[in-house]
């Protein structure tokens, strides 16, 4: 069953930007380990905060993915211009309107 | 710029699957409108909340799916099984790392 992720993540005051083009750079291993959208975007109301959503194949493979190295690493470099401020929530894809 | 809203709809206790049924009805007008994805699902941990992410060719094209006369009756059509409980985010997409 697809998996959606939708999270916030603080940004230290001034390195939101930073971290958009951390997330944001050109990734292989996402897809292929059952990434089916990753999207990152800011919004003004919010300048310190980073925003995604996410699709995986399954829960598993979100899960699969934070064990690769790869993924550890990035999450590593991102770290200085994390709050450490989360949010968001998670869930089960049911269905969609776009598609029978 | 793609616009994306991640939600949580609060349910009247009983009527989740129900919310998610009419959330999930096969749906022409929202991709002519300019909607890109709209994935709505659930999570056991939360068994009255509904969540969905949409991705909008634009801000402007997600307030246009507003005023449609065939959204605004879902929206009515909907009411009965809403607990008037909203929450979730919204943001302009910077870009994603599985495309350059």
């Amino acid at each position: 069953m697809v998996f959606a992720n939708a999270g916030t993540l603080g940004a230290v005051p001034g390195k939101r930007d930073a971290l958009v083009a951390h997330l944001t750079q050109r990734s292989g291993v996402l897809s292929e380990v059952g990434c089916l959208a990753y999207e990152v975007g800011t919004n003004d109301a919010e300048p310190d905060t980073v925003f995604v959503i996410e699709l995986w194949r399954s829960a598993d493979a979100h899960q699969e993915s934070l064990r690769m190295p790869e993924v550890q690493a990035s999450i590593a470099a991102a770290r200085p211009l994390l709050s450490g401020e989360f949010g968001g929530f998670q869930f089960e894809v049911a269905g969609s309107p776009l598609r029978d």
